[in-house]
C-alpha cells in the first residue's frame, strides 16, 4: 500500500472508532456487536497484565454471540446503577498490514456521569485493534481495550 | 455526494470545530459569533431534557445579535470568577445532508482551570450541529451542546 | 500552498502528534528526541507566563543532546514515583507557513495513573509547534507545551 492509501485507511478507521463510540455513548448497545466480525474478539485488560503477557482480562468475549449475550445482560438482567459514558478518542495510528488484516491503535478517554453526579474520568487507555474488510466495510476482528488503571472497575458494566 | 466528498466535508468540519474551540479557549470571545450564520442558533441543554424532548435549555441564543450580547455580558458586565477552558473534541460523524444543510455530531470534553487551581473535567457531551456553506465557508446554522451532567452548571459562563 | 496541500499537511501533523504521544505513553523515552531536529527546542510553560511574554518555563531543552540528557535523568537517575500517562490530542490547526517552517497548534489532555491509583486529569493545554521537513519526514524545530494550570507540576517528570 502507498502513503495515500494508508492515509485514507487511517481516516476510515477514525470514522469507525467514532461510530462505535457514538453507539455506546447513546446506549444503542444492540448495534454494538455489528462493529465486529462474527468471530470477533473483544477484551478489556489492565495495562500491567498486557505488558507482562499475562492472560487475565476483565472482559473477554469471543464472537458476536458472546457480545449479544453481554448486551442482554447489561440491558435486561444485571442489577446496576446506570451511568452515562462519553468517549473522546484520539487519531488512530496504523501499525501494519498483514494478509488482509490491518492493525491500528488509538488512545481513548472515557468519562462517566452518574445520575445527578458530576462527569469524571472513568477509564483511559488505548484500543489495540485488528481490522478486516467484509462486504466493503471495515470490521473489528479483534479489539483489545488496554486500560491504565485497575481501580473502580468492578463497576464497569458497559463496553468501553 | 460520494464517499470522498463526504470525507473531505468531515475533515473540514473537524477543522471548523478546532477553530471554534481555539477561539473559546484563547478567550477570543469577540470572534465566536462569526462561526454562526446571522440567524444561527446556539443552545446548551442537558442530555436528559434533550432525550425526553423537553425544551428547557441552560443557554438558548437565536442569532448573532444574542450571541454578541452574551459575549458583551461575559466580558463586560457579569461578575464572575474567570477560568480557563480547554476543549478536546473527537472526530466528527456526518449524520446526513438535506437541502444544503449538513448535520454532524462530535463528542467533546471541556476542562476547566480556576486561577491557582488544578485542571478538572468541567463538562462532557456532544455537539449536534447543522452546517451551511456561506461564501465558501462552513457556518453553523445550529449547534446544540448536549451535556451529560447537570451539576456545577450555575457556574457555566462561557460558551462551551 | 493550496487548500488540499494544507489539508494533507494537517493530517500528517495529526499523525506525528499521535506518534509522539504513543512513544511517551508507552514509555519509549529513548525514541522521543528523534521527533525533533538536532537543534530542536522543547519547552513546557505555564499559560500565564506565556501570555504575559515572561520567559520562565518549567522545562526548556535546546537540542537533542539536552533531550537525551533529560531522558537519561528520567530513566536512570531521578528518584521518583513512576506513573502512566495517556495523551488525547485534538485535531491540529495550521497557523501558517514561512520559509519552509509550518506553524501549528493542537489542544492536549494528559491523564495520569499512579500505581494502584485512579486515572486523573494531569495536565491540559496546547502544543504550539514549528515543523520542518528533513529527509521527507516532518520534525519539530520547536514545541511549546503551554499548560493551563500551575499546580501539581513539581511532580512533572516525563515530557508532556
Amino acid at each position: 500500500m502507498d502513503a495515500s492509501a494508508d492515509l485514507l485507511l487511517r481516516l476510515e478507521i477514525d470514522g469507525c472508532n467514532a461510530e462505535q463510540a457514538a453507539a455506546l455513548d447513546q446506549r444503542r448497545f444492540g448495534d454494538w456487536p455489528a462493529f465486529y466480525t462474527a468471530d470477533g474478539r473483544y477484551t478489556v485488560q489492565a495495562r500491567e497484565n498486557f505488558e507482562r503477557g499475562l492472560p487475565l482480562a476483565l472482559i473477554d468475549l469471543s464472537g458476536q454471540g458472546m457480545m449479544k449475550d453481554r448486551v442482554y445482560g447489561i440491558t435486561q438482567t444485571i442489577y446496576h446503577q446506570p451511568y452515562y459514558t462519553r468517549h473522546v478518542v484520539g487519531v488512530a495510528r496504523l501499525l501494519g498490514h498483514d494478509q488482509g488484516v490491518t492493525a491500528s491503535e488509538a488512545n481513548y478517554a472515557v468519562f462517566r456521569t452518574m445520575p445527578a453526579g458530576v462527569s469524571e474520568v472513568f477509564q483511559v487507555g488505548r484500543y489495540l485493534d485488528e481490522w478486516v474488510r467484509v462486504d466493503g466495510r471495515l470490521l473489528l476482528r479483534s479489539r483489545r481495550c488496554i486500560y491504565d488503571s485497575e481501580l473502580v472497575l468492578n463497576s464497569l458494566i458497559y463496553p468501553v
